[in-house]
């Protein structure tokens, strides 16, 4: 028996007409690619994106047609992103660090029409303009007086193209399965795949990132997304802030721990999201300098497992507390959170600790389970390891314009990280499918040896890679990049990590590299390692 | 172009599986009609309303059958509200106050099969159990040793039924837009009408009854609803709760203030919701008893608009955020909430009053507007005067088989409040459609008449009626009842109005009642008054 409720679509439009109508006098606040701090309202972005749409179907822009933006966090990139998904185009976001083949491809395979790119980026573009198949405009987000000389000869300009526009657009009312926005992974084989989010995914998810244990501001406090809105849409924040009447705040390209710091405390910043780098960036900042954010309570993280000592120090020295995030693009992205319950404030902090590094419980939409190479359910017994699954409304079902069938016969996505499941709904990441090492039969967790020898104080960088070995299979390898100045030893790592995991865990060998290779998202890039350190016994490279 | 993202549904029954696996130790405490405090944990509770669900499909009840409740709020209330829905059941809430003749006709048009009810209702169904025309199995929410003696001779036993059953059900991946629960409307005129929840509109209104600045909870606070589950699914917070992981505490028939207060401080309640009665009661026994709740921040309050005089007592006495919200059984029923922002919080006392006492800005979700006699949408100045109109996913498109068309040509629903709204996005409701007084081509608001007079020391309670009036159409009739003890004056009543609203609103009659008619849910019933008053000049009853 049907319900009798309307059939009303959820649709992004709703976000940002519901900011402007709600919390219209709620500001909106950006540093500039151009330099100064740039100062507006939800009814103003409103306003903006309604313009940008008239200006997009000016340019012959339609439903569905892909609008590519290479931007940082900032108001043009948020009117983007609500004019674009609002008027029923779709808002493909792109990685700027991303090698020029790769975002060349993503372009041609996307199919973009228009490009809209911040100053920095016009280089960018303008390198790879001869390869570029379907873009028929370069929009530059800036003013008139700000345009750059290029060899592109026909730069379009944001602001010019906004002008007397109608400040009102009437939002069509869309089926809320259309595609909104499109993100490709930077996947470390092959190449880029485009996940492509729905209205409806969109806004689900900026329901449950909304939460009170989620990023639960209230009206008027202030977020400040520092996780780039080229990735997976910021985690939702720029939405999330719509449905809070959250004052958004924007670091534009500074996002080192000086710059952050300046902004969150001028705009009193209570919460604000990052990868663990820029954490470390601020931390660094903080105690070189003595200070601190006092209007800050919440430091939200993923992209990557942070280090204890990371959550220690925003616990325990500043008082804010450090909530881990689980997720990836094709889980638009929040899968899981670690939120300080009341029974672990309450414990003593080492073992509050060995609860937070864990990458936390399913957000409610989210559903898991831990599978073995045979697709058999594993129990949720913080024992048993397997390969995490995941579904609900906004994950992901395929890959944009690509045929690889990626949900199993129940419809469950493998996310390629292997994990266990506790009864209390804890899930921790021992590896990612790839990076686990088989040896002997059994498995040995890259991240647990990496994080084990990250805890000795010579180690700036640890990255564990599996080398082939003709009695074991696999044997583990340990890379290290010591702190500067100095000149620790291969068996004073291998002591250390003696007695904190098990003595068939300890690698065999230890290679010490000047730098750790990273990629554009901050993680090490454990497939440059293969290729470096990959085959066994490479006589010269070890200590 | 069509997203990429799951289809999967929204479903209750991934309400009680979240709340189970991630807050799974949070408690469910209720007091009961059997006299005790009960205590268990959301894994409790899934387990339990697994093997009611198995119970049910013993008694044959299947995909869409209506199992009717008569119930107090409790936890096995709650078994209901989840195992009936999440196995693709309907569950039937129905009002214990309802004349037996409209209990009668909903049960019998809602074709219950399964009636489910709390102890104290047993007499009222064995009152018109001749008259039920659908209801097999009578189950009497109670263990065995509690038993009643009863004239229905085959009353089943709740906890019998559940002994022995398992306690895992795999839940139906049942279509979102499956009904999931049914309530009727207690309309002052005609049959009650029946509003059918679906799957979706109660997964999204609890999303929106969750945010922090509704409901606003975080993990194991406790959350107090005092309104009835019988009602508009106590709007919502039991699903909520699920999401948020609060400890859901049940007061059972338990409503006087010195019951609740005890409760409250007993479980260390953060947020409650009620009527304004319920509040009244409440103040009344804090002010007499000088106590209070020191744990209590939230007190939401819908239903009817509260008394200036009240809000300032909890905000200014009690130092508790007092919400006011809108909404109606049509909407699930959350519509608006007036919140205190951080600019209200700047405000003096007064002043912030002003605001505080209207309806409040409408939640994310819920669309609104209001219009005039044609269906001409009017400005949103603070000035126009208009009928509320309201669209979203959790407002009903029309009543159980009913053949009404209840939705405009452009799918709005009619409240059938007048109201205004204002450029901050505020709602201040006037009138109700069919209480407002048309006098001299103009609208007379009822209700600000009502709110003025109750500010008079010597009123109690205060009701306006239009009676018909040769010259003006209309004019309104003041109904006073005394505070005991009083012999306040027509004059002095009338003399307090001068001033206070436009001169010629000020009625000619009133009529003093030694007591106001109040319908179950705690409104005055104008119907009623209409009735006795509602012809011009009765000499006989005029002061």
């Amino acid at each position: 028996m049907r319900g009798l409720m309307m059939d009303h679509p959820l649709l992004i439009s709703s976000l940002i007409d519901y900011a402007a109508d709600v919390h219209g006098h709620v500001e909106v606040v950006s540093r500039t690619v151009e330099g100064p701090v740039h100062r507006y309202t939800w009814k103003d972005a409103r306003a903006r994106s309604a313009q940008l749409a008239h200006a997009l179907v000016g340019l012959g822009v339609g439903d569905g047609d892909r609008v590519g933006t290479i931007a940082w966090n900032g108001y043009r990139h948020l009117e983007l992103y609500y004019g674009v998904s609002g008027m029923g185009a779709i808002c493909h976001t792109m990685n700027p660090r991303l090698h020029p083949d790769q975002l060349t491809y993503i372009i041609n395979h996307a199919e973009d029409r228009i490009l809209c790119v911040d100053l920095t980026f016009v280089p960018l573009v303008a390198a790879v303009a001869d390869r570029l198949e379907t873009v028929e405009h370069v929009i530059v987000m800036t003013g008139r007086e700000t345009m750059p000389e290029s060899s592109l000869s026909d730069l379009l300009c944001y602001e010019e193209l906004m002008e007397g526009r109608p400040e009102e657009y009437e939002w069509p009312m869309l089926d809320e399965n259309a595609g909104a926005s499109l993100c490709y992974t930077s996947g470390t084989t092959g190449n880029p795949k485009g996940v492509l989010y729905s209205h409806r995914s969109t806004v689900l998810h900026a329901f449950a990132a909304s939460l009170p244990d989620a990023l639960g501001v209230k009206e008027g406090q202030a977020i400040l997304p520092v996780v780039p809105m080229f990735h997976a849409n910021a985690w939702g924040v720029p939405y999330s802030a719509a449905i809070l009447g959250a004052k958004l705040v924007f670091p534009g390209p500074h996002m080192d721990g000086e710059s952050l710091t300046r902004l969150m405390r001028d705009e009193k910043v209570v919460a604000s999201t990052g990868v663990p780098t820029i954490w470390m960036g601020l931390l660094d900042y903080w105690r070189a300098n003595d200070t601190g954010v006092p209007s800050l309570e919440l430091v939200a993280v993923g992209g990557a497992a942070p280090p204890r000592s990371m959550i220690r120090a925003f616990e325990e020295e500043f008082g804010i507390e450090f909530r881990q995030g689980w997720g990836m693009t094709e889980t638009s992205p929040i899968g899981s959170l670690n939120v300080v319950t009341p029974e672990l404030r309450r414990m003593p902090i080492e073992e509050r600790l060995d609860v937070q590094v864990r990458q936390g419980r399913r957000i409610f939409g989210v559903d898991w389970r831990i599978v073995d190479e045979d697709g058999k359910a594993l129990p949720h017994d913080g024992e048993a390891i397997g390969e995490l699954q995941v579904r609900g409304p906004w994950v992901c079902s395929s890959y944009y314009e690509h045929d690889q069938e990626i949900l199993d016969a129940e419809g469950w996505f493998s996310t390629g990280d292997i994990a266990t499941l506790d009864s209390h709904g804890y899930m921790q990441i021992t590896d990612r499918a790839k990076d686990v090492i088989k040896s002997g039969g059994e498995w040995i967790s890259s991240i647990d040896l990496e994080n084990v020898a990250m805890g000795h104080p010579d180690v700036a960088m640890a990255a564990v890679i599996g080398i082939p070995d003709a009695k074991w299979t696999e044997r583990p390898l340990l890379v290290v990049q010591a702190r500067e100045g100095s000149d620790v030893s291969k068996d004073e790592v291998l002591g250390f990590l003696k007695g904190k995991v098990a003595d068939w865990w300890i690698p065999e060998a230890v290679v010490f590299v000047e730098s750790m290779p990273v990629g554009g998202t901050g993680k090490v890039q454990k497939t440059r390692l293969r290729e470096l350190y990959g085959q066994p016994k490479s006589k010269e490279s070890e200590a």
